[in-house]
């Protein structure tokens, strides 16, 4: 109807817009165009600012209507959604421009809120919301993976750091230098700034490689797996509904 | 029969051909083997541009032969078939030829448009069309979990730009220019042109490097499960028919 | 009940305890650090082995009401426990230190040792155990693939050999020279302190990557296939329990 | 048996002596190891040689008795024996030797044939022989994919040619140099030696990992899947017989 169409296009407009204010937010991060494009950017904040606090306002305001909170009293619905993850990342997406008027805060931080609002596009998606839904999922066995991943890493900086000590005191004089080394190696990215020079230290290198071979098979297989049941079971339902 | 060992020539002659002609637009790229082959190049580029015009006109004088367009006019068959993918690429393959006769267009493209004829070879082989149409069914998810990625590295960015930009001001000077090291250690690529510093960078990159671990399981999980279910699908068939 | 929560807090205060003796031996390799934080690094190590004393003796004691063991004699039971793999990360756990004042051990193999209690984190956690499960049940088809990926890097490094020794004759200057290029390139960890300069020599690079997507395949897909069997193993468990 | 005992016997020491012939070939590689061990490496040599071409020797003559030929006559079995792919590999662990001391043979291509007896391993262990039966059976999948990439690694080295080519006029000169960018990228592999310094340029290196991420599932998934099925397989039988 023309209600679905106009709720559409004002998706489409607020989807847009998170796009336009992340990206603002990006490139003003460069001093260059913060300087010259300055008046541009605060332009589209106070834009996106003042349409996502109207959208929050009136979520809130609609929140006894949602089909979630029907069994509530409106005071008692409005808290529930205010509550939400939904609404939490709605709040962070204006909060920190209130907060930088109000307080004199810390732009750092203000600059990671801003960015926060990215989020909200996933409440369009629903392909974003079934991986944030696996890896939710998956949180045990994934930090169980990343245990045994320090584990290794650690174990392999150790070795490392007995091996190359002499040959490169200062690249590895210490288990956490050498772990600067082993996390690199082991997840296979290999920036090359600290590399074995002995052959014991090669040696320790090639099996660190082989071990991140074996260790990436972990996540990969945790989330793989998920996420082919997730797509299952999302295809099983528009099968049978 | 006699028919199909001719069709099985033909076939092979106009794969050779797509290799051959590929090969020498590579080549050619080369200013060195430019000066000194351009006339071999030039004589590859017209024996292809004709064998690929004749094959176009003729599949579009065949096309109401074709199985597909067996219930349509003529007429009708060949609009059909001269707007399916297969024809555009056909067309693709020697439109750049014509057009740089007829007008100056940017060689730029032109090199483009030329290399498009590397697509023809789908047409033959069944392993490649799977890959596409794997491609193709899952472009959904792959996009969900392009912009989780592109979440990903925008936030690391922000924490490294944040962390090094004192250390190397140049290096991390903005969050674009940040967002160049976390995709490469995301992932892991590793060209190690951009490198932490400071402890606090390095631990947020072997942050990045884990996300990166926990982020291929995605692609993976969605290429891998879909190319199973395609070669089984095909396996299937092949059982019943 | 009372003595439920009491074995919760002392498993906690274990755990925790586990956390920071690893991490004092971690930061004590560090010289800088051990010269200023000599003397908490030692109250941290004494309080630790004091503590796993403690929990080893007990436990020794104890074995016999241990379900385990509740066929056996005492006597039996404790030998049972202490040649069990727990028992024995526990020793080791607390061993070094002992060796360390009787004896001139090794520093470096002391380091490795206590170290070695890490491994006491995965008595408390049923994700570490599932992981060491899985690499344990598939340890011979990695084994093979481990023996296949050895035969790639041979070949790979020989013929990098042959096409490289002329042009870099200290980097290819043998078989096992190139292996280290070989290995880091099949990894895909491209540190870039070793890479091909001649034509033929980049191609058998570009072999050699590719080899690399392949070989990737095998450790994940063991890995991978055995873990999101044992997920699902235990999920059934605890659907019909 | 005894019989069985001795076999195993004869097994292991075929085994070691493969694992030390190898060993002595990559090591010799070395000059300095060749001119200190020239004499060592030649008693390996002949050792093995000498056990290869007995054990070869004897495997012809008993060819008749092997339950593969029974139904043949003993010299069929014996042709059908020789030309199988185990004899071959065989044949080929020895006639280096032969060759040599007949004709002055290439030395990089003895090289090659002395290292082939490294396959002789395959023969013991079922492991490493059915990852070659899972790659012998996905070859045309992992041909296609092949191809694909081909195709990924050639678009963006073009694009990366426009995009570099002012920039960097050496590195990115042609369409072959650029692809040895492009090849190191999407294979996550990363050197470093060539990394492109333009905006457009690490935009077009951003999409090519990204694509490096999804063609990466390709061959994961191809040997992932066909591997789990072969060790399902093999389970299946071992439970039923």
């Amino acid at each position: 109807g023309v209600g679905d169409r106009a709720a559409q296009i004002i998706h489409g407009a607020l989807m847009a817009l998170v796009i336009l204010s992340v990206g603002a937010v990006i490139l003003e991060s460069d001093p260059d165009n913060a300087a010259r494009y300055g008046a541009l950017f605060r332009a589209v904040e106070y834009v996106a600012v003042a349409a996502f606090s109207v959208e929050y306002a009136l979520r809130i305001w609609s929140a006894p209507d949602h089909a979630l909170y029907a069994a509530m009293r409106p005071t008692q619905a409005r808290i529930a959604f205010v509550s939400s993850v939904s609404a939490i990342v709605d709040l962070i997406a204006i909060a920190p421009f209130y907060l930088s008027v109000l307080v004199a805060a810390d732009l750092r931080i203000l600059l990671f809120l801003r960015l926060a609002r990215f989020f909200k596009l996933a409440r369009y998606s629903p392909g974003i919301r079934s991986i944030f839904a696996v890896l939710e999922a998956e949180r045990k066995a994934l930090a169980a993976s990343g245990i045994v991943l320090f584990g290794v890493v650690l174990f392999m900086a150790t070795a490392m750091h007995i091996a190359e000590h002499d040959a490169q005191p200062e690249a590895f004089r210490s288990i956490p230098a050498a772990m600067w080394w082993a996390i690199q190696t082991i997840a296979t990215v290999g920036y090359g700034d600290v590399v074995p020079h002995t052959p014991a230290g090669r040696i320790i290198a090639a099996i660190s490689m082989v071990m991140g071979f074996v260790m990436l098979g972990l996540p990969v297989g945790i989330v793989a797996t998920a996420f082919a049941e997730e797509i299952h079971r999302r295809e099983f339902v528009v099968t049978w509904s």
